[in-house]
């Protein structure tokens, strides 16, 4: 059995972002030169997410929009009495901050309008991390 | 260790709906005879999910409500400007098409009213798929 | 390659109520002595949820408040002609009850805010469940 850890490392420029990272844990997937397992990618953050979906523009704002459904920016938190950024908490509670993938022969078993999207709920942020591992043969 | 997969394929009849495969898995499981490991049970698709909760009529019916309270069908969403799905992207966003369940002995540690759903968010199709991982023993 | 069992049992005292179960985790990991791996934290119930996020009391109310908004208490349910909780079925719906977390050199990689907390969405129960399998090296 093999486990292998990578990071990924990047910033955000807005208070809101999609970031896509599909390519970036294809890279480290075909570097391990992996077989048939799973991989993880997590976000050892609070207030992110990390949504499986088509990576289309118009859907990347109707995707934002949703989030600000669920947890509007600008609502009367409790939380935010200690800090300003009570929504972005409800996001991430409410979209979580990782994904679990099945890898065969060495590529995700995606569909074909499936990506991996990294969300900012919290941004910008000079450094956003997302773990990605593999566990498998 | 052991790695297999296998995959379940169905046709949906209606726009929303919803398809218990507890029955399905579990069959997977017991055929491979496992032991002590994981199951990944995903969707490889863009507009579905994998619900776990009580199969029941009455709350079937309350489920794709929430699911509609949450991506109404007919509101006016940016993707729809290429396509005429978006809130069926936006369900699969909110409820992730894959769940992950304990495996003990060959059988899953559900509960005894949690029942592994795929949900059509916009069907009728011809073939939906979802494969069934186990990783363990 | 390691899989390993611990049942983490509680009741709760309140109608809705935010358990945070991260010691309790780290003890059972620290108890085993892992290295590297994943940790499946699942609660075998339909009416309760596991989330990933700050523990702080502010925040949990804003987080009870999400979960009433996501499926009022008093809803018309369909559900509830013949049981009482369809709330708390949807909000374990909405809300998953499980969650994966990448395990490296024996430790869980939660990033400095992230805590694993047991949502009760139909208590008081005098036992709750909370299932941790260890999967790896």
């Amino acid at each position: 059995m093999r486990v292998l850890f990578e990071e990924i490392v990047f910033g955000t420029k807005r208070k809101e972002q999609i970031v896509d990272i599909t390519g970036e844990v294809r890279a480290v997937l075909n570097r391990w030169g992996v077989q048939d397992g799973i991989v993880v990618i997590f976000a050892p953050h609070a207030t992110a997410s990390i949504v499986l979906n088509e990576n289309e523009p118009g859907l990347e704002r109707d995707i934002l929009n949703l989030f600000n459904l669920i947890a509007p920016t600008d609502a009367d938190y409790h939380h935010n009495r200690i800090d300003n950024n009570a929504h972005a908490h409800l996001r991430s509670a409410a979209f979580p901050p990782y994904v679990v993938v099945p890898v065969k022969n060495g590529k995700m078993l995606l569909g074909a309008w499936q990506r991996i999207m990294f969300v900012e709920n919290d941004g910008p942020r000079a450094q956003r991390r997302v773990i990605v591992e593999y566990m498998g043969e």
